[in-house]
């Protein structure tokens, strides 16, 4: 078998709620800062100096427990490499729980690690017993999302870390993108902190509206991180990326308009959901995963007929019949109710 | 031995000349490309079709025999992850002529690979015989440059193909950084196109100035791709570059500008190394290399004092003495030549 990410077909019109994008974009200040880039600015090689000290500022690590990363799916794929650079494991594992973002097990494949897809307790509950039990001398990485994606709940930290105690010899690399949206983060844990096979993974693609830019982070002990920082090329962020990181960084309000305006949308949807007698899921993160059952694909191109494109995930066996809908600004998710209503109930009809 | 790529200490101000970047900038094209960009197409994940047809028609190539990478460093990594990928090859090994870029053996080690050093023959010509003799069923990637880096010469084309001929089970990696300045490429040459295992690697970051954007590309088979293209993240080219690389592609004539720049510098800094009599080699990239023994650090260090900045490779083993210069602008390359002249003679005390 072969683990790909399968890149989804991008509508040039209409509302993107497919992707779990910022659906506002970036701060107005981004866009200011990048038209400050003068040509010979775009001729040499970036220093990221100022970029990784105000990241490090605003995550409150050592600018050395950070690594910048282009997009967070290059920290995935540090952390997959890394793993998988030992020869003399003879046949490496990477531990996904599923359902989960694509990214863990195509970079795994890639890398040459044997991909061990663990199924989430029902409700996409964290499976502490099977990860536990799944854990072996072939473990090289085990790939926690939290809050999870698709279905937007969080793994306890008491789970994140038995299972790091319990594979002293593997990374544990916890995906944290989503986690401007809940404010719980494993960096303010203590206790995760000082585990030494612990990477936390950011982004500034969701709260913050970088997506296009490609900037993500990767939070670990120096040591932890000094074999992936291997794997990332030395300018791997581009100077667009960390100019934009600094002026995103530097508009706190912008960041705590978005959270605020994702948070709203996530009631309502939730709301709008329970009251169309749609099962989803509570969601910590911004978007919700909603069972649509044998509709789901009637309910995905009917909003996509009325330029409203939402993530059909129903065919993935981990999550039959569900789709994924991004919140973001609240005039955008209203938006989407008013189709949701309209596909499912004929209102508009 | 552990090797990495050693990220130079980079001068705020001054005359760069120690990274062959291109000295004056991309296109004015390229920024007022970037200027366009707003809030949306900075949130949302970026698309390439447009990018990846321009390029492909700029090489000649089919769309499909081309992958877009962050920078040609990325491209390097692919190609090493996926060197290393299979499991069965108990101590697979990466082949380097030396001296070179850094990032092969960079890559190479960081995914597991053992990075066997071939070293140049005398005046860094190709060491056919000795590439040739190191093959074996362990050889999973060689790297190719040419022109090459530091020195400048091209390898022959018979040569390139005798080893990806010898070697049918390794991937044969050329990299054609610097081809835009000698005007050869193996892009045009049918016998190298239609063996299965070679791949071409181009920058954007010399001629076309695009350095701090990262653009590079990788040419070759579908099939030859496919497991490179694996180890690229779907979005690893964010949206400034894949804009910036159409802008900077349309502009023929300044990238035509440009390129004679650097032939009229290179012959210019030639000739004006004869005449103080420093030994250098004939270059057909976007520097020279030039030996000036015991003197070396005494010219970098005297050239930094008049902000003019160049690269000290007097302290590898493969090239000692040695300072490399980039060849820019040619009015860039005159305040050089200057510089020298008062560091070696004393013109200017």
């Amino acid at each position: 078998m072969t683990y790909t990410y399968e890149r989804v077909t991008t509508p040039s019109t209409g509302l993107r709620l497919h992707l779990n994008e910022n659906t506002a974009g970036p701060s107005p200040k981004v866009v200011a800062a990048l038209q400050t880039l003068g040509r010979e600015q775009l001729a040499f090689y970036p220093a990221y100096g100022d970029a990784v000290a105000a990241c490090a500022t605003r995550l409150d690590v050592d600018p050395g427990e950070l690594l910048l990363t282009n997009g967070l799916d290059e920290g995935i794929l540090a952390a997959a490499v890394a793993a998988a650079r030992d020869r003399t494991i003879a046949d490496p594992e990477a531990l996904v729980v599923v359902p989960a973002f694509d990214m863990y097990a195509a970079c795994a494949d890639a890398s040459g690690l044997r991909v061990i897809e663990i199924p989430s307790d029902p409700d996409f509950a964290f499976p502490r017993r099977r990860v536990l039990d799944a854990l072996s001398g072939r473990t090289r990485v085990v790939f926690l999302t939290t809050p999870g994606n698709p279905a937007g709940g969080c793994i306890a930290r008491d789970d994140i870390l038995a299972v790091a105690k319990a594979a002293p010899h593997a990374l544990v690399f916890v995906d944290e993108a989503y986690a401007d949206f809940t404010g719980s983060t494993l960096l303010d844990e203590p206790a995760a902190r000082a585990l030494p096979n612990v990477v936390i993974g950011r982004t500034f693609a969701k709260a913050y509206g970088l997506a296009a830019l490609r900037v993500g982070a990767i939070v670990g002990a120096p040591d932890t991180l000094a074999p992936l920082g291997r794997v990332i090329p030395p300018y791997s962020l581009n100077v667009c990326a960390a100019v934009a990181l600094r002026a995103a960084l530097e508009d706190t309000a912008y960041h705590a308009w978005y959270v605020e305006q994702v948070r709203e949308s996530r009631a309502l949807l939730q709301a709008a959901l329970e009251r169309l007698g749609v099962r989803c899921w509570p969601s910590e993160a911004n978007f919700v995963l909603a069972d649509f059952g044998s509709d789901a694909r009637r309910v995905v191109d009917g909003l996509a007929a009325l330029g409203i494109h939402v993530r059909d995930r129903s065919r993935d066996p981990a999550c039959p019949g569900c789709v994924r809908i991004t919140a973001g600004v609240v005039e955008h998710t209203r938006a989407c109710i008013g189709g949701l209503e309209e596909v499912l109930c004929g209102a508009g009809s």
